[in-house]
């Protein structure tokens, strides 16, 4: 595996043996899979799980990771092409990348979304001009503009381990409120992730909150092809009609993309958007409550559904470790003496 | 061993066995025994050798440790319950903790007194809050508001390794000056430690700076049931007398606790509460000196003294790493393949 | 090897047989050479590649490494002798580096020149006050006033793997533009490390650049007894006359040294030292360019260089890795089981 970017790059069955090999990695331990081998670490954007979850996946299969982000040093890093760089950034990503990559035997990096134009965002433009240099190393999204694949990795797993059906299992990725715009990446990966696992999916949004067209598009035609669906509605109790799991995330209005006046404005009159024990009226009994965390209480998601049976937010979380494991695991052992 | 919060939940045998091996595991490295452990380590409150001494710790067994403290990200933790979480905190320790704890073995916390009211202090009611939500997995407190075991498992090995006597040796726990009003953490559990061990222990402070009532009876039984014996004294030269060991350590007044201005005017008069060598004129010849670190030099203590044969700091703090590695070791050896 | 300091403490055949070692830890891994080995890693200075580097390399050979900089913590460090501590610092490096080293089977400690007196500088009194508390501890310099002989290690072995010439081969060594002053070590230590592999290097410098006079007068004596020269310009043509390898990098005047303002009027003229094209005129065709990293573009060298088939910058950087592996092996695993 040279790239873990995107659950489009895989089959649903290559998808299936990352699952397994990951649920047989927690049950029976391989301290010395990746012995001696490294994992470098590159936030330019912030993180708690993922700076946790890799390190910890690394340890556990006996190898290492280190971890490099720009508040580090006095060496801002530089992006722009042909910049002369008299400013304060010491170091441009095309000496940075390269280095970084150089020493691992992969590199992970976590760059969120620009937000200043959605097109450029769903060409994922600046994360490439960051992975076009990583030179032979295999590498790791870990959270680009519309993309999250770890996230979705581990959100399938915890689907299965919860029984959650395939074919006809009923997801409802909600949009909820939150006092900043958040990036598309976890809310589109879910949906394609969801799609490809074959689930009926509804996208519940307040109008304005829609997600980008080529995205629905490609998670339409993704379900389809695995036998689920996907359908979009505002309409809250209609969409939660005999669902299986609401899956809460805040993202950005895409009508006033990177407009941030606008934006909140938008955002004003969606304070209800916070899901409580009233939303799950329609829903299964046993429905089940997902977020990728962190996570505002009282603001997304009321303290009783977190602190409740319905939540999975847990084992959902520690499930990235476990994902992320198999993604190395099969990414690296293949070179392990 | 579930946890390890402090001394009192140990038998003093059991303490024993812990510097045992300890010592063992310095003479005799095990640099597999943890191989594919993971400790994971939550700073709540800045660190310098419980950092190092952890990581260190860990690397020596075979395993590895990750690192999260909330200036990392811009995820500010909240931890107040019920609140809506609207301002600034991203995360509420309700997910991060139970989150953070779920990607290791066991997991380490360190979380300084609130110092806002002493009761809620000593009752650890901030702390309890945190190890409330690790779950299943192991933990260490790595500093509380009134508990610094690891330091005192350190300090008895310490005491142990320079031969100071159990029933008979006399230990004086001494305030010092220091411009800041410091946690009570570490001199209560130093008290508790040298109680324990049976040694005939005095509180050498200026009025206002007792410790707690609560704390010092606790010593007095636990000294009582060891062979020792624990008392007070605000004159130094009566306190000094014969003394093997003086333990200096800064604290924040009881008297004022928590009102700093009433604490800073405290403190003004009390500038020489600095150990020289002229405390040491009714002391054993071989009086030593210890200091948990870090030491303010030329206000806590002399720089003759640090720099002198009296100083057994350096070794103590190496304790540190030896001491934790004999806790995880115990903590997670049994799991081990 | 109880350090690892400068260059000049190593025999050439003893350089050899690192750079050989590097050269098979690439090839033939070692991943169990150094477990349960800790590396301690001291920064009083920020970096990127180092703190990369030497992480990813003890975690190649089994061990582990651990990472102290003082804004990691409240406890700022002070190091004036006989200070009474009542300011911000908390601790002094008497007891900070005695106690991070004693965590560790080696310690790397990074802190650049003071850049107020050259002849301290020349001297290494400051990063000798920090080394002369490492104990027994076997120790790495990671960048000090003038020396940074991982870096050169790292060069050597650059120079090797493109089949540079030793004796006979053209080693240019020139001053760049850089809206800062930088220090001086890593031209000090890039002279003496091309001066002992034997090659004929001039220092290309505009007035008031020249390198400290001690420092060249080595050089010369080194160069000397290796079959090669050491010689000064200003001339850019001459110089790079026939050269195998052009190796940039700013550093501070010595005329104005530690004095701000002058320094700053002193680059003011000197904009068009930034390497391009034009420079290699002269050169051979296959003359390449090195710098040590992180690197300005457009202001030290064009971009045409960087991204042209000259610059072997990236392979140099990962270098660092390798030579270090060597250190560390060579330091640590004699007294590994």
């Amino acid at each position: 595996m040279q790239s873990f970017n995107h659950l489009r790059d895989f089959e649903v069955a290559e998808i299936s043996e990352l699952l397994e090999l990951a649920g047989r990695l927690d049950e029976q331990p391989e301290p010395r899979a990746l012995e001696g081998k490294v994992l470098s670490l590159l936030f330019l954007s912030p993180s708690l799980r993922t700076l946790a979850s890799f390190q910890a996946a690394m340890t556990r299969l006996g190898g290492g990771a280190f971890v490099i982000s720009p508040d580090m040093s006095i060496h801002g890093l530089e992006s722009r092409h042909g910049i002369v760089m008299d400013g304060n950034a010491a170091e441009h990503i095309r000496e940075a990348v390269p280095v970084i990559a150089s020493y691992g035997d992969a590199i992970g990096i976590r760059a969120f979304a620009e937000r200043r134009d959605l097109d450029t965002d769903i060409k994922e433009t600046a994360f490439s001009a960051l992975t076009d240099f990583v030179g032979d190393t295999p590498w790791i999204n870990m959270e680009s503009a519309m993309s999250h694949p770890c996230q979705s990795l581990a959100d399938w797993k915890t689907l299965d381990d919860f029984n959650m059906p395939k074919q006809g299992g009923k997801f409802v990725l909600s949009w909820a409120y939150h006092p900043m715009a958040l990036p598309l990446a976890v809310p589109s990966s879910t949906l394609h992730m969801a799609a490809m696992r074959g689930m009926d999916v509804t996208v519940l949004r307040p109008e304005g909150f829609e997600l980008p067209d080529p995205i629905m598009r490609e998670a339409e035609a993704v379900a389809s092809a695995n036998g689920g669906s996907v359908r979009e509605s505002d309409n809250r109790a209609e969409a939660m009609e005999g669902a299986h799991v609401i899956y809460a995330k805040s993202w950005s209005s895409t009508q006033h993309y990177g407009q941030r006046n606008a934006e909140d404005q938008a955002r004003l009159e969606l304070r209800d958007w916070c899901v409580d024990e009233g939303w799950f009226e329609p829903a299964r009994d046993d429905c089940r409550f997902m977020h990728c965390l962190p996570v505002r209480r009282g603001v997304v998601v009321a303290d009783e559904i977190l602190d409740g049976p319905r939540s999975i937010v847990i084992p959902e979380a520690r499930n990235r470790m476990l994902a992320q494991m198999a993604v190395l695991h099969r990414m690296l052992s293949g070179s392990a003496t």
